[in-house]
């Protein structure tokens, strides 16, 4: 590649512009007129304003960025995360246009972007998926005969409804008919449609995703797994690596099912598996992301791989340098959101021993209020989780981010939480907190 | 340990309350009149004002410091480095005051100090020490009879002087009387005294350390190695760690002797070995420091060694973790220096993947006129020396220190130097350089 256009914005921006430079690739930021004074666009190579601050006008504007690309003759562009990253007719016009899109094939995308589509390759490669119902129901012998055969408790749900409406999760057979007519009479009422499918009801979900790496000569590898359950309104709010609560057995089950369905796909370039686990080997696929991942940096730090610099080498068709990854110590990602813009009047970020921060923020910056929330990766890593929490809680204490509203205090709070502390939590746990708070 | 004091302030101050607090330890930092404003004092649990501004009125002031100890209650004092940290009197009052020096004991602390016997217990211990005559010469056949026996080139040096009047080197037997009697008359001019002395002359040799950890029950280890042969006026400026230019062998028998050496002196807490390397097998003793490193960050980040951590632990008296350390990637370490004191009227210090900043700035902080000008490390660690420099290059390049005059531009062209960059370096190479330049 002989120069890269990085379109998306913020710190995932100024990693990839760093990433490059390392590489000696020169790099082109694109920005908004609202991110004229954003760092990433101080840092480039070369910089091209794209639009307006609306993302529709900018870095989500596909023609804008092209011609950008053009322009300055670049002929790669890495998306980042969000944004377009897991758009394919970008990819597509990417591909159409002779540059080099970092990421897989917009066919790859395609297919991942859709559940059923998604979910069907994942059930041919042999991946679990969770267990539901072939079809719907207006009998209860029916979606009783189905609730059997994939085990209680199930969750029952309205096929034509939503929001909560119609669902009811059944423990036993005992109470099937019962609570089958009340759930129905509830979807009929809300949505004027009885139809009734039946799915595994999981209690008490973690959220452990499998980073991957598939080079172009159908190698693939997983790079550790990530522990993203501590989530606020389905947002990531703290990450984790290695999962504490994930047996050996199980992880290793994670990573050959992650790893083969890679190969059957001939998935090119980072990727990353999302699993519901319940328990050691009960774990059942999501979805796939295809694109780096915001807490790449917690797998970065436990496995010394440079994941940015690899997805940029294997876009360049360079085999994976590894076969497998040792994996050591354990990282902690707090996601620092500001919740109000503004400017930012005074700024102390945390570092030293055992402490990485992925930020755009410089004193005096403006934070607009155009774009995603998150303002600052805060990473600590250190022997043992323990010691990483308590590392985690004393940089959350020494930063200062004035002038605008943050989530400072609520992740302070977070990491005090007994059932946090020894590692007791699920998908659920830290809306429920909330909620209770 | 109840409480531990820190006597020290600025960035090692700093590094040391933060591991009392994921010790869980209360920590007291002191502080003089001049830096009431300084960062350790805000981080510490408590703090106490020692003195005025002058060293010797407070961070020097033993009788101060053991006073904070006892007002406070704190049992244990961490020395940092600089300072009182190899003051063998300030351990032994400490001892005397039951207060716990966190370092070696002061009898220890005591031999090192001194040159002479420092180098006679290396000799006993089995470390190679330089080789020079044992004792000095009026007449040219005798001190001939001692070169021969070293080994040439060697060096003549004036018994009664320095600052190079009487030195030279002398490369053969063919030219030894007429150089010697060119050196003596300038000895005898200069001096008043004719006395010769000969000791092997390295022309090229780099400044190699090992660090070592022992415990109390006289386990010791060696925790891998740095090279520091970028030095300005004998004052290290940029530090690697491993150190490139050493031969498996070699290092393997530097560690030998490292750690033997510390179990024959019954050697407790954290020391470095410092050597000049002068080729495959080729190394020699220069002295040994008692205390933590100023570059002891490219330590932890090659081999995941908390260096503070452990130096506590062994002062509790806890066992060694382990027996030996694994060596992994490259870290390097840039001391950035203010040459003016003054206001920081902005700031703005490097960070994300692979770098680590160990300061005491902050926006706003005035550097205080009186203490050492070292007021940040910059450390960048990866897969390999080319990388790391490349990163570090860039993180000298986002960094803002506006308001005072500091060396990043020193810093900046000296990781650039095609000499640097082939590390065809030795200790006088940054002087040569800066007076090149």
């Amino acid at each position: 590649m002989e120069k890269i256009l990085i379109a998306n914005r913020g710190e995932i921006a100024i990693r990839i512009i760093r990433a490059c430079k390392i590489l000696n690739i020169p790099s082109v930021a694109v920005y908004s007129t609202a991110d004229k004074t954003a760092m990433h666009v101080a840092m480039a190579d070369e910089s091209v304003c794209i639009g307006g601050p609306n993302p529709e006008d900018s870095y989500l504007n596909q023609e804008s960025l092209i011609s950008a690309a053009q322009i300055t003759q670049a002929d790669a562009i890495h998306p980042g995360y969000g944004f377009l990253s897991e758009n394919a007719d970008f990819a597509k016009l990417c591909e159409d246009s002779n540059i080099k899109f970092i990421g897989p094939s917009s066919k790859v995308i395609s297919i991942m972007g859709e559940k059923a589509a998604a979910r069907e390759t994942m059930i041919k490669a042999g991946v679990p998926v969770i267990p539901g119902s072939d079809s719907d129901f207006l009998s209860f012998e029916d979606a009783k005969h189905a609730a059997e055969e994939i085990g209680y408790p199930v969750m029952l749900k309205a096929s034509a409804g939503g929001g909560g409406k119609g669902m009811r999760v059944i423990t036993s057979p005992d109470d099937f008919e019962n609570q089958f007519n009340l759930a129905q009479s509830e979807a009929q009422s809300a949505f004027g449609d009885g139809h009734m499918y039946v799915e595994k009801y999981l209690a008490h979900p973690r959220h452990i995703e499998v980073q991957i790496a598939a080079d172009k000569f159908n190698n693939a590898v997983a790079i550790g797994e990530r522990d993203c359950s501590l989530q606020r309104r389905h947002q990531k709010v703290i990450e984790e690596a290695p999962a504490y609560a994930l047996d050996e057995e199980t992880r290793e089950q994670m990573y050959d099912v992650s790893v083969q369905a890679a190969k059957d796909i001939h998935y090119e370039g980072l990727g990353t598996m999302e699993f519901l686990f319940d328990g050691p080997g009960k774990f059942y696929f999501m979805e796939m992301n295809t694109r780096v991942q915001v807490e790449h940096p917690i797998t970065e730090l436990t496995t010394d791989v440079d994941l940015v610099d690899l997805q940029i080498k294997i876009a360049q068709d360079e085999p994976l340098p590894f076969a497998e990854v040792t994996r050591k110590n354990f990282a902690l990602e707090c996601r620092v959101n500001a919740k109000t813009a503004g400017k930012i009047d005074a700024l102390h970020l945390p570092a030293g021993h055992g402490i990485r921060v992925d930020s755009a923020l410089y004193q005096g910056y403006s934070v607009p209020a155009n774009y995603d929330s998150m303002i600052a990766k805060i990473i600590s890593y250190g022997p043992d989780r323990a010691t990483v929490i308590t590392q985690m809680s004393e940089a959350i204490n020494e930063t200062v981010i004035a002038g605008i509203a943050t989530n400072l205090d609520f992740l302070s709070q977070v990491l005090q939480e007994p059932e946090y502390l020894t590692n007791n939590t699920d998908i659920g746990w830290l809306d429920k907190l909330t909620k209770s708070n």
